[in-house]
């Protein structure tokens, strides 16, 4: 999000400024600086009250904020439904896991279908699986809490570092949609992650940890009994892994050092 | 292309393995372990003799390379020409700016729009131009100084990782397609590279080195008068700047540490 906000400021030649939690990635600072953008590293325990902070200065300020929620950017996700009728033909998933913190991508998604139902170009639309890291849930544990209201969850890091509101504007409004639609919430553990990320690359994507959270909530939601194995479902990769290398520092590949000279040596050993 | 293979390979459960040079990115081995490949990373001071080395030893050990030049890999790279017709309605540019390493790129484009003129669909083919680094030019240089043999550019270095052939097996076939077809050749400094990747980060795009020489070239064709400026260039920008980070330490980002609680102050201070 800071990275397509900065490339797309430049190459519309507007001032931009992504403002950053202290502990993002080196790899997106990068990807975002050498578009031009002015850098603001925040030290602070929750993006949810920097996030607000910044929010509630923006009239003042003169600033146009371009985040979580905002309805150009709703506007924007809501192509995503657009697209995935495109693409499948008409032959929608039965669910959607979308890794979810401050509920943007999901409403998006959400709107889409809405539309394309209100259009009468579908009769049924996929239900939303909200996905979240254990350790950063407002959502999920308001749900596994049969409540309606945000659970804030505060203070807390997770590798999934892309979903880490834990108290998000658009929450509220999701927990609704979630009872009335009977969409599914679930958390996944920071091991879950790590294994279900190792898990997509091994399919072909290397993706992001708050991306491979989706692939580990559907491996819960099966086992526990809520999606059936005849169930189709899509999961919403949104991040390279390259954005993040050091949430896959632990893995351990096989490199092999070797010289040109006894390359033969080797690769008949290998054999 | 190691990155792909690797994914591609781990998705249709093909055993892979992938051969690096000593210098590659840690960005490109993460990448590439976390598919599930056997890295082989080696000590070698030029890339061409590494490739020619497993090569020639492919048939006794058995293993299928896919490589610079293998004729699947040019049937996959001419889709490039379709895509292109495609999207453009028919119009296409003057000249396709190519990173030119093995030369399997450029002859699978060229090859695409071949069979569209062949097929009657287009009149006219638009003009490749190869472009290379100064310091690994084995075609550029022949072109330069009006040879037809490859010139080899060894132990040498250059930003542009992605495109370090010295010896390229199809760069003969290259050098007699520009002169048959008028096509252009340019090779561009370390310096030059670096800079047109942040004018091309500006512009909206961070890509890796390599892809940023094309930028870098078409500027000096212009300077030259072989390009007029009513002449439409496309660019290839193959690959993501996240694959090497490494090239891109040395851009200064303003980058401001900020404390949360005193957000309003510097915010004002920016006014």
């Amino acid at each position: 999000m800071g990275n397509s906000t900065a490339a797309y400021g430049s190459r519309a030649g507007i001032k931009t400024a992504v403002f950053l939690p202290h502990y993002t990635s080196e790899e997106k600072i990068s990807a975002i600086g050498i578009h031009g953008a002015e850098i603001f590293k925040i030290k602070t325990d929750n993006y949810s009250d920097m996030k607000n902070a910044i929010l509630n200065r923006a009239e003042k300020l003169k600033i146009r904020v371009v985040s979580g929620n905002g309805p150009i950017r709703i506007e924007g996700y809501k192509s995503t439904a657009f697209e995935l009728f495109e693409q499948t033909g008409g032959n929608l998933p039965d669910y959607i896991a979308v890794p979810t913190s401050a509920c943007g991508h999901i409403r998006g998604i959400f709107k889409g279908f809405r539309e394309l139902k209100e259009a009468s170009i579908i009769e049924k639309m996929p239900k939303m699986i909200a996905v979240q890291s254990k350790n950063i849930n407002p959502i999920v544990a308001a749900i596994k809490n049969n409540r309606e209201d945000i659970i804030p969850a505060l203070n807390k890091n997770s590798i999934a570092e892309a979903i880490t509101t834990g108290r998000p504007y658009g929450g509220r409004e999701i927990i609704d949609k979630i009872y009335k639609y009977g969409w599914l919430a679930e958390d996944v553990s920071e091991e879950e992650i790590i294994r279900a990320q190792k898990l997509i690359a091994e399919d072909g994507f290397f993706v992001e940890a708050a991306s491979a959270t989706t692939a580990a909530a559907v491996k819960q939601l099966i086992e526990m009994g809520k999606i059936k194995a005849s169930e189709k479902v899509l999961l919403m990769l949104t991040g390279s892994g390259l954005k993040d290398l050091e949430s896959v520092k632990d893995y351990t590949y096989n490199i092999n050092k070797v010289d040109l000279d006894n390359i033969e040596e080797w690769m008949t050993a290998d054999e």
